[in-house]
């Protein structure tokens, strides 16, 4: 598929937030891109070819050179497409820093539990995973005042890397809910956070990205659970 | 201390990779600033109230602006001091996303399981750590046939952001050395990698600030083993 900037072509799977990120991004930059869906069961040789290190996804191939990594991915895309719809990175080097800063927490903090939730086998690491994700979201409601400066989003007026990179939960926070049974932008708790949540999920360049059904979701991740 | 672009502040501990490398990148780009010594067991009120997330060092303050995370303070200053000295990241944005890539490889595959050697208890999984440590290099060989061209650094003629994550456990690897038994950089195994180290540790940048007594780091170490 020819775009502006060169042909884009993303491997991914429907719910992985890490996959999601790199669509919303691709989407508030109005990029045209090649969708190709992964069976990470049995992945394609494009997907080990291009990403021989982690055979991950993502994976972004930019006129055939191939980026992995969501965060690496989205920075590309903001550093190659820098005329082409608004910024996600901010412009000034500490406000970079800052949402670094940032993005890398939600990934560490958020991301790295959930997969414990999911994969470990003791109850107790489960739970333990889980309060410590409850524990960073009220950090990050924090971070969100600070950031925000009283406006809609991280990135103050619109979406920026902090804003894609943790928004890009949103879908499996309702699995989490369901699993868990706690909510996870709880309105007494994290009352900016839960409130952006719905503006995030609402926006044009996510609400077609995000999974919905919470079912379809866990039916996808037993096949890994098994 | 008054520096060309303003003033800067480093909190660290002399022997932590992640400290050196803010140190070595100084270095590189000529900057001049202030390093103070933290207590890991007394941390000082400075440090907590610039990091109070992670409460970790490094930090660098730049006019009175804390900035965390080893790899957010390299792009920060080479973002900021673009005129000073060489750029640490390439100009152009696929070589920075790979740059990334191998970077954050780094520190996932080398540094964290170093944290599972260190602390972990049971002497399976300190093992375990270590064989993913030297396979971790074997890629990473790869990644320097790849990236450096033939040439002596990641980054080409000079240190890059690559060089800079994975030299500055440099001083580390002899630490593992004594405490494993088993060579990091091999020269039979990693034979380029084993000259990189050479040439990375003996350069201008990094030769004072790398650590080489390993007594010294272990006695270091021990304190938060007990």
């Amino acid at each position: 598929m020819a775009a502006k900037g060169g042909e884009l072509k993303l491997l991914g799977v429907w719910d992985s937030p890490y996959v999601n990120r790199v669509q919303i991004v691709l989407n508030l930059k109005g990029l045209s891109y090649e969708y190709v869906e992964e069976d990470l069961l049995n992945k394609s040789q494009l997907l080990l070819t291009s990403n021989p290190v982690n055979k991950k996804v993502p994976v972004l191939i930019h006129d055939g050179k191939p980026i992995a990594e969501s965060q690496v991915i989205v920075q590309y895309l903001d550093e190659v497409f820098t005329g082409t719809g608004p910024s996600v990175l901010p412009v000034d080097p500490y406000g970079r820093a800052t949402a670094r800063f940032w993005a890398a927490f939600v990934d560490d903090k958020v991301g790295s539990p959930w997969h414990t939730i999911l994969f470990a086998r003791e109850a107790e690491k489960k739970a333990d995973a889980a309060s410590r994700i409850i524990v960073a979201l009220e950090t990050l409601e924090g971070a969100f005042k600070d950031c925000s400066g009283g406006k809609d989003y991280f990135g103050g007026d619109r979406f920026g890397f902090v804003d894609v990179v943790l928004g890009s939960y949103l879908g499996w926070f309702k699995v989490f809910e369901k699993m868990v049974g706690v909510r996870v932008l709880d309105k007494e708790r994290t009352p900016l956070l839960a409130a952006w949540g719905q503006r995030f999920a609402a926006a044009e360049a996510a609400k077609d990205v995000l999974p919905d059904d919470v079912d379809k979701v866990l039916e996808f991740l037993q096949k890994f659970l098994d």
